[in-house]
């Protein structure tokens, strides 16, 4: 029996020639990642092992962007940690204030992530790098610290869901939509502890910056990773990204799949979900007359050049409504750097948006855009869980950079052909 | 007994001929202030007095700065209810995430400060206004409430120190720098209750931005109000910014003040105030070695265009140090446009500086910026009170954007002229 995509590259790190679904391996790292939330319980787990620094200075990387710029004395304290932990076990990759972004668009932007790898991280869309064709997984902050010592982790080889992507998708109809489609179709626990293994000619029509956003959401119907074959517009991408060699693995012809769906791009609609979870989706066209009261556009799902580019081209010239705030987040210093060189941020602004520098914060209700009770946000992030931007009686519509921004202008959820 | 400038415009706001200091008078206002943090006391404080709606829409300013973008649940729920209020009564200056910046910034460059208004502000530094030479000062919530129901506001007239402020100002020496230089000279209680009434030669030599930094910080020194003479530059600013009659007061010749100081600006150089009292304070090359570890440029003392022009001059084609996260904050959307366009954003990040969106946020510990323990801050804002920024065991140093700027990029507190 064959392997899949991902078995191929957990038996390769695991040093064996072949793994089925359910098998324990101990596999090798590429890189362990922590962030400002989850490395200081990682960083408190591995002084009480007694180990002699990490297993590899430059495999760790540390990224401060969930509440940094500090947003309360906490985060302070834990930036702190993490600061003083990096600066003894000279990490290279350590990216603080300044050197940041949010962790999941800065490390393939950085040259961390490339096919091939066996990545953790302290942070459940971890599984974002799959879309360069590497296994990527969110851990818990005990199996961070575990990887930072041994450089390995154990894991239960996933049996995997095949999708296959045909056709080229219609105007507006981005990764976002196609992976909350896929959400709406098979639930938030559709894919548990399975690879969803993406395949078929429409993904030549994704750009690097739709799988991301497609394989970030893997997390969110429950998939263990989800993962894109490498072609060659992911190798032009780590080719101007990084320097590291990549391997590129192929699932075998008989690789086995619990289940295989089939999804015409070219028929679906800009989709939104609705509260309180990702499954819940609507097709634009379904719903209905909602108001709304901010618009947070960015995220390790959707703040890259693509998503700003898009929702620049829907605001410029426009002005959002009046009492809707609208919060662009670029999701790296590059990214930032790049959207006002092509005057992106100039749109925003004029429009009556603001821009926030790189950070986490609204996603997951930190801070930048919290809301009150009772309040509405269109939000191109991947989580509408009861409260999870706020208030337990405010409400999160998740949708892509098209929608969010469309919205931001009429005030209710809209689609940009409605503008 | 002549009058003072503050006591001709409180004369002439109250009905009166003539006042002197110490008498207890009923003043007209032209405008009433709140934030995000005053307002929602002040509302609730109205809400009981049962009066019907308010004394004038167009003369009530309410901004949301100082946890906007809602840092939390807490300052969600209070911006909803300043907002609730603002549409209740068709409150015209109420200014949103998105139409937003930091009041004192904010509010002369809409035009609703002009020369001659007597304004009260439930904000501490609304003596900003003072740049203008409008009478202006900081009161508490339960004052705020009555004066939007009432349009008036009950004063003690102070008495007042004057400050003659004498030739050119030395290079890298701003307004911070000499605000800093009398509040070290007479101490945070020298003006307690005092207008501040700067006159003399010197102030032809001050920009708007340097004269809005020296009014702002008047309170820092116990002053009821800090106040400038119209000169050309004052008008020419209030008719680019402002539709609004402006009336010019001057003080009466044989007017009493309690004190006056002679300075002579050429003598001042780059002053900083250490911790932790803004009267601390000691001239650059005094301030031996203080390695830092963040910088914030911006606030209502120091987010203005000619802060944010000084400091990328001296960052552009730099690098910040590496253990410094520096944190710009632009004041007001239009300023943040405006340095935009001018290249100056671009300087920060390439630098390695992060660009916030409008906010109070760090000077008052509030969010974007705030210290751990043992953490030192070199900051263009106003006050470096016990944990004013963070933990109650960090520092903060106060400085203007040069000597901010040139810190962040050598580590520790420098002068421009160091690098």
């Amino acid at each position: 029996m064959g392997m899949t995509m991902t078995q191929k590259i957990l038996a390769a790190h695991a040093g064996l020639e072949s793994v089925k679904a359910g098998q324990l391996i101990m596999a090798d790292l590429d890189l362990v990642l922590g962030n400002d939330i989850t490395s200081p319980v990682a960083i408190h787990e591995i002084e009480k092992m007694k180990v002699e620094g990490v297993f590899h200075k430059d495999k760790i990387a540390l990224v401060m962007d969930h509440f940094a710029p500090n947003k309360d004395i906490k985060s302070a304290q834990h930036c702190k940690c993490v600061r003083e932990f990096a600066c003894k076990n000279e990490i290279t990759n350590y990216f603080d204030v300044g050197q940041m972004g949010i962790e999941h668009a800065l490390l393939p932007e950085q040259g961390l992530t490339v096919a091939g790898d066996v990545i953790i991280g302290a942070d459940s869309h971890t599984c974002t790098y799959g879309a360069l064709g590497a296994f990527s997984t969110g851990v818990g902050s005990t199996d961070m610290a575990a990887g930072m010592a041994t450089g390995q982790a154990w894991f239960k080889v996933p049996s995997a869901i095949k999708f296959v992507l045909k056709n080229k998708p219609a105007k507006w109809v981005s990764g976002k939509d196609i992976i909350l489609h896929i959400i709406g179709m098979i639930g938030v626990d559709g894919a548990l502890y399975r690879s969803m293994e993406f395949v078929g000619d429409g993904i030549a029509y994704l750009s690097m910056d739709d799988r991301f956003t497609i394989a970030n959401m893997a997390i969110e119907a429950g998939g263990k990773n989800g993962i894109f074959p490498v072609d060659d517009l992911t190798r032009e991408y780590m080719k101007e990204h990084s320097k590291r060699p990549f391997v590129e693995y192929e699932a075998d012809e008989d690789a086995e799949y619990d289940e295989e769906y089939v999804i015409d791009l070219s028929q679906l609609k800009p989709t939104v979900a609705f509260p309180h979870l990702p499954e819940n989706t609507r097709t634009i066209d379904e719903v209905g007359d909602v108001t709304i009261d901010q618009v947070v556009i960015g995220s390790c799902t959707n703040g890259r050049m693509d998503d700003l580019r898009i929702a620049a081209d829907i605001l410029r010239g426009k002005k959002v409504a009046k009492n809707v705030r609208t919060i662009v987040i670029p999701a790296t210093q590059k990214i930032y750097l790049q959207a006002m060189e092509e005057g992106l941020l100039k749109d925003f602004i004029e429009a009556g948006a603001i821009v926030s520098t790189p950070t986490c914060g609204p996603c997951l209700g930190g801070y930048m855009g919290v809301l009150a009770e009772n309040e509405r946000c269109v939000s191109t992030t991947n989580r509408n869980f009861v409260g999870r931007m706020g208030h337990v009686d405010s409400e999160v519509y998740l949708a892509s950079p098209a929608v969010a921004a469309a919205s931001a202008i009429t005030g209710k959820i809209s689609g940009p052909d409605e503008l």
